[in-house]
């Protein structure tokens, strides 16, 4: 039996799993993933990708890649009866609501998904990080006496690797790929039985690690470990889902459709890649298991939340589902070809009351919340778990910061899975219940109302784009220098806002505006000058400084500042390590650009690296382009020109205060930092060597010297 | 000896030969494409891509590529003596033209794009198509009996495979790539005797092919056995260039810009990829070679216009070149660092007469012409020669169309390469020329006039992007319906324009707008809809048919006409290949999308396949969209929403056609297709068989069957 150490230790390579060795990769964090399966999916699952994912996805490189390859989904349209035993479109909206992202929602199957993960991981590790697989965890213990060390490896897991077979799953129908049978368990129990007594087996490996993170899915492993059970309730809806090309007379079928047939249930159009399209099927009647059935693959309080049975999956077959479909949709017609997948669901709501243990066991994704999938929410929920906790980890690996910013995972993002399952509960209620009639005004009877469908269908995709996720005050958040604002549209939502930038909701993601790049007027993104690679941005709103004469001194203070030894940017930046590597400073100033020359910055905003070549990107305006118009990006943050701010903003993009210029602000700003960084004495750690020196980063610029 | 027989040989994998690999491999059509050096190139040459050719890019599916890893080149920056011993910025300038087209020109080396041509080649030939490497041509014959018919193979090429060193092309300078003795010759003569001994042997083999490309260089062996030799002039200029990150606290070193000293020369400044700038020096004092030396490499007339001798390549190192760079741009000072390649290179500009012979070989690129480097030109032209050939000889190849449309390469591209021959050497004159002094009017004595060269340099632009170039009338482009017009800016330029179309060029390319697909709302550029793939186009712009009756009625005419056995597209397509497979009729429409429903329109224009899989990404409409605004397709084309019209574009893009909807266009169209299309009566040949099967276009839409 082998034995080995590693800081992070992920079980799970779907998204969630994926999107933390991304992370780590990136950053060059001392990490391992596994997964029991063989391979990665190759059709179904989840598909639909929200505007913050694709945000995230372009911070990582590869955002172009979704757009390029996915279905682009515009448009809603609902369908309701109309009194007479025919269909009519009550109404469209847009699916992605206009202004609140830079990205629309695109569809296409996770296998896609995954794979531009893998080739972000093989590229940023120079090809040396690799999903292990079939890798099956079976024991997990703790020491509890060291989870307080940060240089302890306290928790150890036992790994067998499992022959091709056993990694396997099995799919029932072998002739079409289904989602019916895709969990397997794997027998812990009696692989660790066999590692008593054979402790010089080599499939087995007794791994000691920092962190362990469970990505485990639904019925996750790591959450037996920590002890934690799901909560939450059942319903009696049963939905089947299709992936295939239709061949149908229903005119709107490459939209995005709510269908609600009078008396046969309800149906949801999502067009995929490719000319697919997936349907989800409400399913009226199908056979249920005995409860019991289930008994061996769950805690006995969820059990009990699944009082009414589930579905006998046996006897689901795409025939079945079709069937369904085709009563919903009459009088419409409807064949199908080339059908990819099918599965079947029961709704239910259920999340974990804990996402950790010790901060060293992490559960993310489906492993502590699940839901229906029609909103196009598990897949993008899970991977912004990941994309919040692992950065956080890498930071307390490498001796950044302090195991304090680890308990922000679940302060962050347990709200957000509770807001998702009370969403998701009242989304599939409205989805699964039997429509008013035409015309009725309000709940009619036992019928869902209309108007409460759609305008609940409004407000949703506004939680469902992920945009709007705003985090508390923590110490990685700091409101304090915020108003709390209600929102017009809906007053439940308060936002904190710092009048030197009243666009700027502190704690929600720092969106994004088109600025112009000083040194060659190229038009930016302002985000995409922000990647995720693990650097905090102080964004310095430098405001009309050619103009403004207190302006002008403020960004020469800073300059001197920043050059100085007292900076707390050096403080935290590990000796040897580039000077940005950490904190970097990022200039956005409001003169004409023409007006301003290049020497007018104080050097530290253009820093040379040890090879004396200059950086010139850290340095943009708000100005007009020469074939893209004009970004007011100062006027979309809410920024005056005459006044500029600093706003930070975290490694995942997370905005944490807004401060005024000056002294004053960034003496905040350093006490912000100094509540949880460490003082940093020795080099740096990476586990890449190479990490910072392939040349350029995602957008052609270089990635220079130290 | 190996012996065999193939439709296309291409010899040269440059940019020109890789293009025209590139369009045959799309198109399924039989090719082979060999090249004398062992592998393509990792540094330097070329590196500009213009408008134009970003657009082609993007019609194969990788123009994301170019944009995401390029560096964008937006401004351009002149500077001038101030007559003080320093230097000034004079003027700024765009690089590219507002307007001009979507793209604005972007720079990276030459590697990276071989590179995506190759990835697309794997592509489309499913992993099949190959550059053969290092594979020399030593013998040409053509048996000229045979000429004339198409099933012939009337072209022997013998082929010698080289072994590993004698395909690598010696470098000077080890250490650091250059130019500077970058082609080798082989030595045919020696292989040709050798063949005559050695019958078999094996790395010798004897080609049959219908036509012969020759992509292979300024030295071009193909154009030496055509018998054609070059026409021209050398100049006295000498240029350096170098590539590398400079340190320099020049302010515009990430602009392009132009720089006259007083009296040290010339530099031009070209910002790239990843920090490394490009660096174009004039080099005042340079040894020059006896002339005779060069006499092996040239025929004897090219020999006549090269009588002040070449360059002594050996004397010049980067240090040389540094040291006229730093003069040159004194006061400023210049250090570099990451020399990645440098070259050196006497001004001339040298033209083919003939650029075919008996239509069944062909000469393209720097085969056929050759100029100075400045103004991004070699490159995309080469390409542009290509992507102008191959379609056609990709047509008679599969006996789509008759030997006729061959002509049309000469006739296109040799107009071409003459007006970039005068471009040249005006742009290269005033380049290399000594400045006036500061304020002058006018050209002052030996000075170079500052009005006249901000002048020049910003038409050049134009011409230099690619988007002006206009094809004259032939059998592939029909003017007949248009009146010539003058343009305001330059009257020399003289637009082809029908009155139903009076922003659209017949003979240049059709630009694209923004228009939405009816079936999703999903906006696209139109030309996104319309990729090279081999088709041609018909796009039926049908107005706003939902208000006017007549259009209406001519949209209903049309679908029966298209549905009907005696549409000429019927006639023209082979018996069981796909119905839009030879020419594709696409939609954009100008009623309000939402008062038009999918039933509006005659099957013929969103088809169904064999499996009954409907085509949804046919119809368009010019309307406005959720996120992205009004594209105003109809006013952009200069096409009146009452009145409509059809659009032929060709293959390559370039429109053949406008003529007025309804019958009377239509049977105008079927007799300029019956020009030179050739009636179809057996299945389709195509070289890949899975072409059409992959499953998605480059933009998420599905491929459909027949």
């Amino acid at each position: 039996m082998k034995e080995s150490n590693v800081d992070v230790l992920i079980i799970g390579a779907g998204p969630a799993g994926l999107m933390a060795a991304n992370w780590f990769a990136r950053t060059g964090t001392n990490y391992r993933i596994v997964d029991k399966r063989s391979s990665k999916i190759f059709a179904g699952q989840a598909d639909g990708l929200q505007c913050r994912t694709l945000e995230v996805f372009q911070s990582f490189g590869f955002g172009d890649r979704a757009l390029k390859e996915a279905n682009h989904m515009l448009e809603i349209s609902f369908w309701e009866p109309d009194g007479k035993g025919g269909l009519y479109r009550s109404a469209r909206l847009p699916d992605s609501i206009p202004g609140i992202s830079r990205f629309q929602q695109v569809v296409l199957h996770q296998g896609r998904i995954e794979s531009w993960f893998l080739d972000a991981i093989r590229k940023w590790s120079g090809g040396k990080a690799k999903v292990e697989r079939p890798v099956l965890p079976v024991r997990l213990e703790v020491d509890e006496s060291k989870v307080e060390d940060p240089d302890a490896y306290p928790i150890s897991v036992l790994l067998k690797t499992l022959d091709e077979n056993e990694g396997t799953p099995e799919q029932f129908g072998a002739k079409i790929a289904n989602g019916l049978f895709r969990s397997f368990e794997g027998d812990q129990e009696k692989y660790y039985k066999d590692a008593k007594n054979l402790a010089n087996d080599d499939s087995l490996e007794l791994v000691h690690a920092k962190y362990v993170m469970g990505c485990d899915g639904a019925h996750s492993w790591v959450r037996r470990q920590m002890g934690v059970e799901m909560e939450g309730e059942s319903t009696d809806y049963v939905w089947g889902v299709l992936d295939s090309v239709p061949i149908t007379d229903f005119p709107d079928i490459r939209n995005r459709c709510a269908i609600h047939s009078a008396d046969s249930g309800s149906i949801m159009v999502i067009p995929r890649e490719q000319g697919l399209v997936r349907l989800y099927i409400q399913l009226r009647e199908t056979p249920r298991d005995p409860a019991t059935k289930t008994e061996s693959e769950m805690g006995k309080n969820e059990q009990k939340a699944i009082e009414k049975g589930r579905v006998d999956r046996s006897k689901i077959t795409p025939e079945v589902i079709l069937d369904n479909a085709r009563k919903i949709l009459s009088p419409y017609k409807l064949d199908i070809t080339d059908i990819k997948w099918y599965t079947a669901y029961q709704i239910g709501q259920r999340v974990a009351p804990k996402f950790e243990k010790f901060e060293r066991i992490f559960i993310s994704g489906d492993a502590c919340h699940t839901h229906s999938p029609k909103a196009g929410q598990g897949m993008n929920v899970s991977m912004m778990d990941t994309f919040n906790l692992a950065w956080k980890i890498a930071y307390v690996a490498k001796g950044l910061a302090s195991r304090e910013i680890l308990k922000t995972y679940e302060s962050e993002r347990l709200g957000v899975a509770q807001a998702l399952i009370a969403f998701d509960h009242k989304f599939s209620r409205l989805f699964s219940g039997k429509p008013a009639l035409p015309g009725a005004i309000g709940n009619d009877g036992d019928g869902i109302s209309l108007d409460e469908f759609h305008s609940f269908f409004a407000k949703g995709n506004e939680f469902a784009s992920g945009t709007i996720v705003d985090y508390d005050d923590s110490v990685l958040i700091d409101k304090s220098a915020g108003k709390a604002v209600a929102q017009e549209i809906d007053k439940d939502v308060v936002l904190t806002i710092s009048p030197l930038a009243k666009n700027i909701s502190i704690g929600r993601r720092f969106d994004t505006a088109k600025v112009i790049n000083q040194s060659d007027a190229r038009p930016w993104y302002l985000t995409d000058c922000m990647l995720s690679d693990g650097r905090w941005r102080i964004v310095n709103f430098a405001g009309d400084f050619k103009q403004v004469p207190e302006l002008s001194k403020k960004l020469n203070w800073l300059g001197e500042y920043l050059a100085g030894e007292s900076s707390f940017i050096k403080k935290y930046t590990p000796p040897g390590a580039k000077v940005d590597s950490v904190i970097e400073v990022l200039t956005v100033h409001a003169s004409k650009r023409v007006e301003t020359e290049w020497d007018d910055f104080p050097l530290a905003f253009r820093p040379r690296d040890c090879a004396g070549r200059m950086d010139y990107w850290k340095i943009y305006v708000d100005d007009d382009s020469f074939h893209e118009g004009h970004g007011h990006a100062y006027e979309k943050y809410g920024i005056d020109r005459e006044v500029g701010a600093y706003v930070v903003v975290r490694p995942d993009g997370y905005v944490s205060m807004v401060e005024p210029l000056g002294e004053e602000g960034i003496e905040k700003i350093a006490g912000f930092f100094g509540g949880f960084m460490i003082e940093q004495k020795v080099p740096p750690r990476t586990m890449f060597e190479e990490i910072e020196t392939y040349g350029a980063d995602s957008y052609g610029r270089p990635v220079l010297g130290m």
